[in-house]
């Protein structure tokens, strides 16, 4: 029994798509996070960080992205979403790691400058930089996946559907995307136009540009 | 053929103390941040995002913290530092990533503010937030490991190394450790106390509470 708790477009968009591309069944639970129900009890039982997502695997819970998409991609190995080797898993996770610990955490910059610094007199200095950060690293993004159908190389893997969440994110906040980044723009496409991913899509209520 | 590139005191201490504990041939190489050292040609052939640890195995550079420790952990499964079972697995994961994308990502905000805004005058603020978001950080800490012999329960894994990172850093910034957080205390003595951490320590010219 697998229960997905997600904020739709939040990070939790990347294991959503993996739970409908792997082809198993799955509950998937909103927690509306325009609505503060992830700081809300029902939810802190699930979770007592307050972040989405959480996956609940036959009453254990599961947090943090980068350990959920490699339970994922790992756990149903046969399903072809995670590298064989040890070496390739492993830069799996140091990609996923780095937009975890660096492409994330500048937005939540630009989302959630609260919390890097209660005084909101400072949030328009800590966007600018997050701005600037974000930047450089998606470029950073493009430079990766020049040359290459998906960021691991020919196969299509847990990885995809997490830089897509940051692709969409650019959008969200104004970037040109399909000007600054075309190699990107088409690997985004490419992955928007699976049939598992436009379902969680409607799902989830959203578009690669915004909100449905 | 391994290669290390480490920061003394840096959060390349936990793969500098797994390689010890494997007991396998590696080298170290010496990245002096205070010189900026990891800014410059050399090593930013090695790592372009200028970011101690990065792993060489056999001439490809593996980076991110997560990454490399579940490689070293993953990879010489039969040195017994990394669970069998592939969800304990992603837990262990999950734990590294929390760490990583949070509570370091915490003490950047002390020792970095400089990337999350320009301009040094709001750098204070900055600090503030993170010291009380440590706080809260360490706390979860000590939840987490109270009961525990290591973080993972009965069995010493990669992820103990990674823990003993933030503890350092937190006597590193003045925290009152022994008196605040007891179980961490004891659980970093755990550690600290191996042959192989001591080698290391005396390697990178650290102390427990600071440097050598």
């Amino acid at each position: 029994m697998i229960k997905l708790y997600y904020g739709p477009g939040s990070c939790s968009l990347a294991p959503h798509i993996v739970l409908e591309e792997l082809g198993i069944a799955y509950d998937s639970v909103l927690v509306s996070l325009k609505d503060g129900e992830h700081k809300k009890a029902d939810f802190l039982k699930v979770n007592p960080k307050a972040r989405v997502p959480a996956l609940n695997v036959d009453g254990k819970v599961m947090t943090e992205c980068v350990a959920i998409l490699t339970y994922l991609g790992g756990g149903f190995a046969d399903r072809g979403l995670w590298p064989k080797d040890t070496w390739r898993q492993c830069e799996a996770i140091s990609i996923m790691s780095w937009l975890s610990n660096t492409v994330h955490i500048s937005f939540a910059g630009i989302f959630r400058p609260e919390r890097y610094a209660d005084d909101a007199a400072v949030h328009p200095q800590l966007k600018a930089t997050a701005l600037s950060n974000i930047d450089r690293h998606f470029a950073d993004i493009e430079k990766m996946l020049t040359g290459k159908t998906f960021a691991m190389g020919g196969q299509y893997t847990v990885v995809d559907p997490f830089l897509l969440v940051f692709y969409r994110w650019g959008n969200r906040i104004g970037l040109p995307m399909k000007e600054r980044y075309p190699v990107w723009s088409k690997h985004a496409q490419r992955v928007v136009s699976r049939p598992t991913v436009k379902r969680v899509f409607e799902a989830e209520g959203i578009t690669l540009e915004g909100v449905a």
